[in-house]
């Protein structure tokens, strides 16, 4: 009866590092206590709080789609973000959410019944892996590049599909697309583009649209104040097939969990019903308060020393990484975002029962097993050696620690 | 493909009332904002945020069942409210929600499929028919009396749907039980234990356990200081069969959508996952300010207010209900929360297409009709010659006029 959702292995790895006190963690996707905006936002709910003009309908119920000033700055900041495109980027088509999260959940829900296909990066974010399983949606992956999926295999995959005659029921093709969660890895413009195609070409095989589910959760964590990548938004054809959803939880603060997503129609209106039903829209305080931090470019500021201090710990944890770890790990480096993704030679597990694992948890260190990250997909085995390894949450001391003890660990065990 | 969510006809009811800009609205059910605790909650979160120590968890991720001084607050404000009893108030079993809707959402989600039955009172909150409505689970009204369900006919319905070999779809009864929306009815304790006793007796029948889901969502808008009625959650026999749900979100502010609910095992455990594959958990910040109103005592002072507000704006509306409207129409008062109910004579219809609410509309007065609030059940007529009429957000001003122009287009119209 209900819904049969299995206990998230994630929950016994934060079980596991509460349990043991001196443990130091490399598996958490927290971001750094130290950078979190506690003056900032002091201030900024002051000021929204000390005139009943704009304290009364921030502690008021709001529209269920979200504040429309919040909307506009949210089209407005990805506009930014993407050199000044704005084809896309319309504040009627911008949903504010429960971080986004919420908004994967929701397109789910509205796309997806049961028994549906979903195609994942393989390895892809191992909560959206629980969404499907709990939702009785079928994952397949494909192959993930440092650039992004591998076009040959999606290809494959989709005629695949095809050919066993499940083609109609694949939905959305869902990418992780800026210093993905596992493996850091940036979607080229190019591979959104030729992925899009793609999905476009199948779609008459299909019977229906397939979407491009873009989550861009890490895009502002980027080390460098470079150029971005845009968002598959700005392609053509992008209007009515791409969804793109992003946050200012990470960049800000994960205790505001204010997230948004951007929706083609019919999609919009589903998800906004969908979100009245689940709880008439995200609190009006919270968005307010990341409203002001926008308009008053306190945001802006606050975003460029979030990511100076996540770019000191990539670094500091690169040289550890060269220090300790044996040189046949094959490490995966990323522009942004909170982790490393590292490879250790084939035959040698780093899963949750595998030595490597259960030796470095007795030598108090934690880090997320590559496996968790791959979908159930029985057209091919999870690769069992790959680790995901965070600098989030550790400050530099222990980054150096933990990743000396991780190193010990592997070089016993190569 | 995915959810088939219908128009939700309140939001019809709000683009209306944001069309006339002279129309009194005594449809919405929005807390008053003159009410709004702007300036004790510019206190609290300031005394949050003074200090990193305490500011710095409330910005980051919690834990996804919710803040541990949060669940116990809860827990023991409960306990408080059924004037000390303690038996099935332990904060283990608190999960902190988006609001009461989002639990009433997540435990349809654990229990149901699509297919299944959820019996609820006749008439009932609209927007729990529009969950059921999204996931294709059917309602069974139960015909609602002044002190609560109608017991018979709540036997018959179970009876008759026993007979008919359905009794193995019937997952809940759904009651609103302080002060309902729409009517104001509660549900006195006689008849919440009759109920429980009734679903336990189904239960072999059925196959599995029947649950009665308690609303509370209106228990704090109480009108006198006087006793409460005791929560289902109180009676012998209800620790592994009630589901209870309450929010802070209208006694305190809507704009932080912070809610609760209570439930046994298994169903708490899957509650827990579905809101981790939802958002992780409510956010922090907000769960830290309510929690800090709580213990402060400044939500109990902020509460008594509220209530002699709304008891104020209730007598307002009772005494122009009685100078301008027909005696031919029933009202139904209430000891507390935001709503009349307005019963016309038989053959006068007060739905969307009436006469009624087409010329109250011309005239610049918005209300409910009744009819919204009834369950599409095929076994009997929607009754459609009612109004909810809300005193929540008018001032008193305008509720005496909306009140007047009412009276008038009834006086008219019967």
């Amino acid at each position: 009866m209900g819904q049969r959702t299995d206990v998230p292995p994630i929950s016994w790895l934060m079980h596991k590092a509460l349990s043991r006190p001196k443990l130091i963690s490399l598996a958490a996707g927290f971001t750094d206590n130290s950078t979190l905006p506690v003056e900032i936002s002091r201030k900024l709910l002051n000021d929204i709080l000390r005139s009943s003009k704009t304290g009364q309908p921030a502690l008021q119920y709001g529209v269920t789609a979200g504040a429309e000033n919040l909307r506009q700055l949210t089209a407005k900041h990805l506009q930014k973000l993407d050199g000044g495109h704005d084809r896309a980027h319309s504040p009627e088509h911008v949903i504010i959410t429960g971080g986004s999260q919420q908004l994967l959940y929701m397109t789910l829900e509205a796309l997806c019944d049961e028994g549906d296909i979903v195609l994942v990066e393989d390895p892809t974010y191992f909560v959206f892996l629980s969404i499907l399983q709990s939702r009785d949606i079928k994952a397949r992956g494909v192959k993930l590049e440092r650039d992004g999926v591998d076009l040959v295999h999606l290809e494959y995959v989709l005629e695949r599909l095809k050919k066993s005659g499940d083609l109609h029921r694949v939905k959305a093709l869902y990418l992780v697309t800026y210093f993905q969660n596992p493996t850091g890895a940036t979607t080229s413009l190019a591979k959104k583009s030729a992925a899009l195609k793609l999905l476009k070409k199948y779609e008459r095989a299909a019977g229906h649209s397939i979407y491009l589910l873009e989550d861009a959760a890490y895009r502002e964590l980027r080390f460098d104040h470079g150029a971005d990548v845009p968002t598959a938004l700005t392609l053509p054809g992008a209007k009515d097939r791409v969804i793109y959803t992003g946050t200012y939880s990470k960049p800000y603060a994960p205790g505001t969990r204010v997230g948004f997503g951007i929706l083609p129609e019919p999609l919009f209106t589903t998800v906004e019903r969908i979100k009245g039903n689940h709880d008439f829209g995200t609190a009006n305080l919270l968005q307010q308060l990341v409203a002001r931090a926008l308009a008053t470019g306190l945001y802006d500021r606050h975003v460029a020393k979030v990511q100076n201090n996540y770019a000191r710990k990539a670094r500091v944890m690169k040289s550890a990484l060269a220090e300790h770890f044996p040189a046949s790990v094959e490490i995966w480096e990323s522009g942004g975002g909170l982790y490393f993704w590292a490879r250790l030679p084939k035959g040698i597990s780093a899963g949750m029962k595998s030595c490597v694992f259960q030796t470095a948890l007795k030598n108090d260190v934690l880090y997320v097993p590559g496996e968790l990250c791959y979908a159930d997909d029985p057209s091919r085995a999870k690769p069992d050696n790959e680790m995901r390894i965070s600098f989030g949450s550790a400050n530099e001391e222990n980054i150096r620690k933990g990743i000396e003890r991780l190193g010990k660990v592997l070089k016993k065990s190569i």
